[in-house]
């Protein structure tokens, strides 16, 4: 009986995992990069390789902002935090004179950058702290229940990439454990990275203020406190890496200088690795950017790819279509 | 085809769970310590009952120290530090007169004891930073190859509870995720929790130095700073549980005062939860403390338990066997 059943999984899953072969990454146009990810992954995979590695191994890491959404015109965090000055402003007439506050009330963008590194602290810690985790959650699932991107008019949620959707789930079902590693605020994303990109709130990692376990009305609750505990980061990155997974990747993904560091540690690895760059070079369907854009600059990070072979995806030419179709 | 090896893939786990019922927890003797978790396990697996809980969201965590393994005489980490002092102690002459290394050199228990919080912290920091990650893990290493406990003569990772090591198979084979929240080092923990609990380092929270990401001799490295970054114990549970975890557990396991708020935290979610406290009152087979003892003291939590229906772990009752044979 055991052998019976046995050899029916084994033939199930030799069968589900050519028809995956056939079916992997249809957004990909076919070329180098869709080419190199799957040599890398049957690689990996086999276990007749020397570059075998045993699926406990077999960590990727993903750049959000840029690399599985779009991070353009700004950041959709600093979009929700401009919004959540507004809808708090009532509550707060100082604000009307007050920096960086003034400058989002007037939509003022000059005033808003010279406000600087500064600023923005405070504009994200006056919308992201001072109430429970529970609470936050809540105002961020509400936000993007409504928010709508500028210029796509979709909801945030739809403007990820259909080909890194695709190619998230190509991995996993090749044993792969895929993580986020982002720059942008672990609870700002673990709210709905689990629906929209299959990645459990476990698996994301990302930049923290602190918090306080606290009793409110008898129950226990966790306080967030307007102060930065940990920059995801540039050199941050490969830290956040060791902070949450205690292992080292075995494949990054990026899309700016900000990743840089995350794709040398991962390159640095003793094993076998593969490391990608998304390259934003399509004005019509989505943005076309790099070297001199203040939001995912991409420049450092080009050049190391171009002098280590690291993949370079050409969005205009690798992705038969950026965004999954409207809901 | 489909049809059949679904079929048979389903017997094959209907017959899978049909054995590990019977076969559950074989180091436990019969009881209610040993029937609270079965009833808990079988209540939230079973896709008919209110209680039910989804795979993911069935998350276990374990405090180490006293729950996963002995803490006596001295926790595990101190007999680390103690030992390092002395190995590292030629180098540094200035120990000898230099508290609260002085203190270790003359294995005078009195001195580090006054040389207090301070003194330890100076202690772990000596012995825990100032290298790279990877230095440090073979360190850890090498070190728990060749320590033995002073009692027990045995290697410390010979020295965990059999029946806790059953507990967290049992919890896997029934869909859940099982973590370590320790106070104790993250980074002491992770070289071995893999091969000795089953739990991979990604799922291991515990105190944490911090790290910074550097370039030696052209190779990215991870070099652990001797400043603080987070301590995994009492209210700090919770905040690490959430930070690395992002979700509430349903199961949650400890031995002393210092999880209590982690249980508290696990009991106060909106399903159905399963709080269990380990009381060492094995004087003969391990060692018998509890409200008095400076290390691992069960006070307030042994309050709570009784008062909020805790499980509560008499070893020398509910326990057959305490440690797993000789290898």
């Amino acid at each position: 009986m055991r052998n019976k059943v046995c050899k029916f999984i084994f033939l199930f899953f030799i069968l589900a995992s050519a028809v995956n072969a056939g079916e992997a990454l249809p957004s990909w146009n076919d070329g180098p990069a869709k080419q190199s990810i799957i040599t890398f992954v049957e690689e990996v995979t086999d276990t007749g390789s020397d570059s075998y590695v045993k699926p406990e191994e077999r960590i990727a890491v993903f750049d959000n902002d840029g690399t599985l959404w779009a991070e353009q015109p700004i950041y959709v965090q600093l979009a929700f935090a401009i919004d959540r000055v507004k809808a708090l402003a009532p509550e707060h007439p100082e604000w009307k004179t007050q920096q960086p506050f003034k400058a989002v009330l007037e939509n003022d963008r000059e005033a808003l950058a010279e406000s600087g590194y500064e600023g923005l602290t405070e504009l994200i810690m006056t919308t992201h702290a001072q109430m429970t985790r529970a609470e936050f959650e809540e105002i961020v699932t509400n936000w993007l229940a409504t928010a709508r991107h500028p210029q796509f008019k979709r909801p945030y949620t739809e403007l990820v990439y259909k080909p890194m959707l695709e190619l998230l789930v190509y991995l996993r079902e090749n044993g792969f454990k895929t993580y986020i590693v982002s720059g942008g605020g672990m609870e700002f994303m673990r709210p709905w990275t689990e629906q929209v990109y299959g990645i459990p709130p476990e698996q994301v990692v990302g930049s923290r203020i602190k918090n306080k376990y606290d009793i409110r009305e008898g129950k226990p609750v966790l306080v967030r406190l307007p102060e930065v505990e940990f920059i995801d980061d540039k050199e941050g990155k490969p830290v956040g890496i060791n902070t949450h997974i205690g292992r080292r990747p075995i494949a990054a993904f990026g899309n700016s200088d900000g990743d840089l560091q995350m794709l040398q540690w991962t390159q640095a690895g003793d094993g076998p690795s593969f490391m990608l760059i998304v390259h934003h070079t399509d004005a019509k369907r989505e943005y076309a950017y790099d070297r001199e854009s203040h939001i995912g600059r991409l420049d450092k990070a080009l050049d190391q790819a171009q002098k280590q072979g690291w993949t370079v995806v050409n969005m205009k030419k690798d992705w038969k279509t950026i965004f999954p179709e409207e809901k």
